[in-house]
Parts: structure tokens; sequence; C-alpha cells
């Protein structure tokens, strides 16, 4: 299942055939292997609820582009602040910041809530993927992947998989981590995250177009251009209220993120919104469910079938018996970026979290440092690759950021993170008095 | 569920929307109503073998297709014994027949194997679904489909829940059913339904296109046209014998069917015989993936929760007590009509084979004969619906017959069946001394 797993990592990287093929084939050699079973893979792949959400979150910014709803979001948002894309970037970790602790799915905030609005943003500055991407695209599209990682990481409730590692620190280790102590150990790393990571990118990996005063008045006459707003609109409008309303209130509610995004893809339907065509013929979502399927269900085969615990229980062995600083600083590096092995932060912190924490927590480190490093960099890592979580491969998918450059970036911005979150972070939990 | 599977067959019948909205929806409603979670329901609808073999026979008639290796078969068969349509009727009938004992997958048979030549043969007669289809299209489709139950039920090996059947007979009634016995009690009812409905249906529902001397020409003129096999003509060919011979000797090589097409996909793609576009834009298939997927899946949960055993037990106690002549004649046509409410055989037989055997032998009907009945049936009632099987859905989205003609005429062949399999098949049945 390694061997597999990495000849499928290596062949993503180096790709002789498009990704969803590639998916496809590492899928039925796997089966052909004898390694798992055909329909144990299918069901891994195409019966996996973060596969569909991701789905889903095409067929949403299909109906927010094509009713036009997006572009008037879009210019209204650039009349408002567009007079310099540092704004824009930061404008936009905003919004995510703002709704994050209260949508459990960074997929969709960062898929169905953001996403459209970015595209539109883009498309508004005539930056398509390829000769125009570097315009102003790019820089949006990686700037808000990024910011998506650190607000993730900042409130229990707003990444799917947080609730379970608190509730894996209460248990493997009787470490209770409240929603409120979650945000306010988060709060001064991650806010300085938002901060840096933003302007970072835009001194490395700058957009061509940074002051755009004229472009406000361009957006001016376009949104006096588009009228009114159209029924469709407004609609399409209602229906993404809905979403938000239902993702935002996911803890009283109890309905899957992706039930609500399907359900609200079925009120497009019925509202006619959205054709069916629409949806059959949304090439780049089939293509994702290929790729992101077939890798979700590899990884997840790779830890059950105990490469992963296996993978853990070395790597601890290496630092046993040193001090627990260099220990931990160790081990949470190895966690961060074992990520390079996953499809999905929920796997990760399930074959991982446990075992580190507690070889971290054997070797001496106090307990609330390990586990709320441990917990924040489940999170951070989501920026390594475009397969990490999934709003990556919808942002990857948008075609602005080639694989090279996404990894590169990826792996600087999560040095910067390490960097604030056990600095700044580790100075601030000091004054919280949390070790 | 049995509320909103009714529902949804009933939206089924008089679409409101296009069938893939409404099978997403109906899974939606399920989830909201909190029947089944979301998760369960992508699992059963997505994560289903099946379903993805279907979907692989979309992508494998698009690889025939493409290359032209469809087209040449078609025009040779046309230059052949393409003098009568009934005799193009009866040659594809043969040709099911002749692979079906080594074709465990009636979907790998009739979708796969059957499907791309009966559509390049359709449109060879330049008959396409709209005006054209009545030329030759609709007679073809139907006369194969039809035919494809009734192979399914001669040999043990030709479906793949029959050899479930064989051993629940076992399990619950001590009867042992070889494949030899299997094959030798089918022959004459199979015959004389694979001679009858041919027949049949070019009386009720004929052919515009019947003689035609004049087309053979045209054949040799095309087939001149066409020249020398490419080399894309070469590949796809191998591969096809390559996924036949695989499909044809399951039982040897233990390869799951659908693993077979998707491997086989994987090479065409390799070999670049098919493009990974070609697989992402196949609209039909991803229509088909969402209204087969979900109706397999509520189907699955209908029988899960408990409907289905219920039902079982109502329609038994209906005749519990009477006379087993008409209390077997009762159970096999509610057995067999039964699967109005099913989307897969092997669920039908899983759910409904054993309770109504035992039935029927409780009331005093031989053994042998409702072991058979009932075995035959469960292939039988394939042709009922167009979404009974696997090839149903195929043969349906192919656009040549509507959803009423394709009912109707599904009733009125399973009346036939009835008497050919009951009253012919008794006869036989006697002669063997098998009652």
């Amino acid at each position: 299942m390694f061997a597999i797993f990495v000849a499928t990592i290596v062949a993503f990287i180096f790709p002789p055939l498009p990704l969803g093929a590639l998916g496809m084939i590492a899928m039925c050699v796997t089966a052909l292997t004898g390694v798992v079973k055909i329909g144990d893979l299918l069901v891994g792949a195409f019966g996996n609820t973060t596969v569909w959400l991701v789905v889903s979150a095409f067929l949403f910014a299909k109906g927010l582009i094509k009713t036009g709803l997006g572009r008037r979001i879009a210019y209204t948002l650039i009349n408002a602040i567009g007079d310099n894309s540092l704004k824009v970037a930061y404008a936009l970790a905003a919004s995510d910041l703002i709704i994050a602790p209260a949508t459990p799915s960074n997929t969709a905030r960062a898929g169905g809530v953001l996403f459209p609005v970015v595209k539109s943003l883009c498309l508004a500055y005539d930056s398509s993927p390829g000769p125009t991407a570097r315009r102003i695209g790019s820089y949006l599209m990686q700037s808000v992947f990024q910011g998506n990682a650190v607000t993730s990481a900042m409130f229990m409730t707003a990444m799917a998989a947080n609730p379970l590692v608190a509730e894996l620190a209460s248990k493997a280790l009787g470490v209770q981590i409240s929603w409120g102590l979650w945000a306010l150990a988060a709060c001064v790393p991650g806010l300085v995250s938002l901060l840096v990571i933003p302007y970072f990118l835009y001194k490395v990996y700058p957009p061509e177009l940074k002051d755009t005063p004229e472009i406000k008045k361009l957006a001016a006459t376009e949104l006096a251009k588009m009228g009114p707003t159209t029924k469709a609109e407004k609609l399409m409008a209602g229906i993404f209220c809905l979403a938000l309303l239902l993702w935002a209130t996911q803890t009283i509610n109890k309905l899957d993120a992706t039930l609500v995004a399907l359900s609200c893809i079925g009120l497009m339907l019925f509202t006619s919104v959205l054709e069916w065509q629409d949806i059959t013929e949304e090439k780049a979502a089939w293509d994702t469910m290929f790729w992101l399927g077939s890798l979700v269900s590899l990884s997840g085969f790779l830890s059950k079938l105990g490469f992963i615990p296996w993978f853990a229980k070395m790597a601890g062995a290496m630092v046993a018996g040193i001090n627990w600083i260099p220990a931990l600083l160790v081990l949470a590096a190895i966690y961060l970026y074992a990520h390079y092995g996953f499809a999905s932060l929920t796997a990760h912190v399930t074959a991982m979290y446990v075992a580190f924490a507690t070889i971290c927590v054997a070797a001496g480190a106090p307990k609330y440092l390990v586990v709320l490093i441990l917990a924040y960099f489940s999170n951070l890592c989501a920026n390594l690759t475009h397969y990490a979580t999934g709003p990556a491969p919808i942002y990857f998918g948008a075609g602005y950021v080639d694989q090279g450059t996404w990894w590169k970036l990826g792996f600087v911005v999560s040095l910067i993170n390490m960097v604030i979150w056990i600095g700044i972070g580790g100075a601030w939990w000091k004054v919280l008095n949390l070790w």
C-alpha cells in the first residue's frame, strides 16, 4: 500500500497522465495486487462525504458564477476596497475569519463560500489560468488558501476534526481544552499569521496588479451596467445565505455539511437557478472526484492497513530519551510534515495525534503545550499540498498556481507558521500560564 | 423510507426534473428526514461496484465508438447477415447467448460488450434517438435488452446473483443445484424465449426497416472506405478481448467485473485510445451515476430498514393454507413483479428469495420446482423497468425507447416469459423427473 501510495504521489508530481486518470489507475493497481478490494476502494473514494462536499463546492460555485451573483459581490467588494490587491487579500482573510468560528467545515468555508467570490474577483480583473494568472489570480488564490489553514486552527469549531482533537486530548492525556481556551490560546499567533502571510506572499509571489485605483471606477461602471439584481441572483443569494446559516449553526442543527451542500444544489435545480446539464457537464467536478476520491481512499487504507501507526511508532522511537524541548520540536515538525502523506486532516488526526502527543508528554513536555501545538499543527499542515484538505483541490483545480510553486510556497509558509505558532504562541501561552 | 421510495419512483415516471436531479434530491430528503445518514446513502450510491460497472460500460462504449471499431464490427455484421432486421436481432441474441455462460455480469455482457455494437449498428442505419429512433434502433435496443434477461437466467454463471440463489437454495431448503442442472433445466424454456421474444417484438413494436438488402451493399462500401484497421482500433480490440477474457474467466481469475472494466479503461488511457477529457465530458455517465446510484442506495435501505422482509411476510400470509399450485403461481408472480421496487437483481434475491421459497415449500410445492422457478424469475424480472438491473439504464439511457413504451413492453414480455417458463419449463422439468 505504501509503495503504491508513494508511486501515486510521485506520479502526481510528474504527471504522465491527468491526475484523475492516475488516481483511477492507482486504485486499479491497489485492487489488482490484492492489497484492498475494489469495492472497498470505491467506498473509500466515492462514498466519502468530504469528496462529495468538494464536488458540491464546484457546483455551488457554478451557481454563483452562472447567475452573476458572484460577479456582483466581487464588483461590490472591488468598488469598496479594491484600490490595492494586498487590501483585497486582507479583506478576504477577514471574511474567512469572521465566518470561521461558526463553520466547522473548512471546505464549506473556503470552497463553498470564498472560492466563488475569489474566482469572480479574478475574472473581473481579467485574470484567468494561463498568461494572465499572475495578474492577481495566483496571488489571491494562494493568499486565501494559506489564510484558511490559519483560520481553521483558530477555533475548535472551524475545522471538522478539531473537536476530535479536543476529545483525544481529553481521553488520552486528561487535558481538557474548552472552546474558549482553544480560541484564547490561538488568537495571538493566529492574528499574527493572518497579518504576516498575505503580506509575505505579496512580497515573494507578487500580483502584477498592485495599486489599482482606476479599477474601482470600472467596478462602479460594471455594477451600474449589471442593473438591478435578477430573480435568479436573488434566489441564489437566498440559497447561499441558507447554506451559510446551516453550515454556521451545524452544532445546533446537526446537519452534515455535505447534506446541506447537496440539498442547496437540489434547491438550485428546483428553482431553475441551475439546470441539470450544468452539473453533468461540470468536467472539473468529475476530474476532482476521481483524483481526490482515489487519494482519500488510498491514504485511508494506508492508515487502516497499519502503515501510519507503524510510522508514528518509528518516529517516536527516534526521539525517545532526549530532552523534551528538541523532542517536542522534532515530533511536532514530523507531525506537520507527515501531512505530505495525507489527503484529509481528519485521517491525519485520527492516525497520528494520540501517538505523537503521548510520546511528547512521556518525554517530559508540558501537557498543554503538547496538546495545543499538535492541535494547531493539525490545521496548519493543510497548506502543504494540493490534496492536503478539501479546499486544496478546489483552489489548485482553479488552475492559477502550478504544482511546483504550490508546494514551494506551502513549505515556506509552513516554516513561517511554525516560527509564529511555536515562538509567539509559546510566549503567549507562558503569559496565559499554560506551561 | 417506503414513502420516499414510492415518491421517487412516481417522480421517475412523471419526471418534473431530470432523473439525476430527482435521485440527488431523493437522497437529500431521506437524509433530511433522518431516515438514513447522508454518509451511508453516499456509500450505497457511489461506493457501489454495480453503479461503477455501469459507469465503466458507458466509457467502454465510448472507446469502441471513438476508435471506429464498433462501427467496423457493425458494418461487418450488416455485411454478413443484415438483409433483415429480425435476423440482426437473432444474431445479437445468439452473441449474447454464446458469451453468457462465461460472463457472470449481465451488465458487462449487455452493457460492455453488446451495447456499443448495437449503438454503432443503429448509427450505421442512421437511426438516432428522436424521429429516426423507430427506424431500427428502438427495436434492436428492446430486443437485446429483453434477450439479456433470458440469457441471464439460462446459466448459473450468467448473472452475478445466480450463484447466491444456488447457495440460498442449498442452505435454506437443502436443494443442491449444480451448474449442469441449472443449464439443463433452463435450456428448453430459454431457447423458446430467445426465439419468441425477438419475433414478438418484431410484430408488436416493429422496426420501420425490415428487408434491407440494399443496406448490405452500403455496408460493404463503407467497410472499403474505412480502409485497414488503425492502431487505435487494434489496441481497442485487444483491450476489448482482454476484458471479455477476464470477464469470461471470472470464476478462475477472481477479478471483480468492475475492477476489470476500470483497469481496461486505465489501459485505454495509458495507450491514448481514450483521453481523460473523453471521460470527464461523458455527461450520460454522470447523469446515470446519480440516478442509478441513488436508486440502488434507496432500495438497499428499503431492504435493510426492514420494509422488504415485512412485505415478503405479508405476501406469504396471504396465500397460507391454500393449495400449493395457486400458492406457487401467486407467490412467483409477486416475486417477479416485486422487482418494480428494486434497482438491483442481487438486492431482490437477497431480500426475497429465501422467504418466498420457504413459504412455497411449506405450502406443499415440490422443492425443485420452487427453487428453479424463483431462480429463473430472479433474472426474468430484469426486463420490467429501466432501472431493474445494470443494463437497463444503459439501454434506456441510449434514448431510443420512451419510458411508457419501455414499461409496457416489459410487462407484456414478462407475461410471455411466465407462460413459457412455467408452462413449457414445467413440462420439461416433469420430463427431467424433477417433480
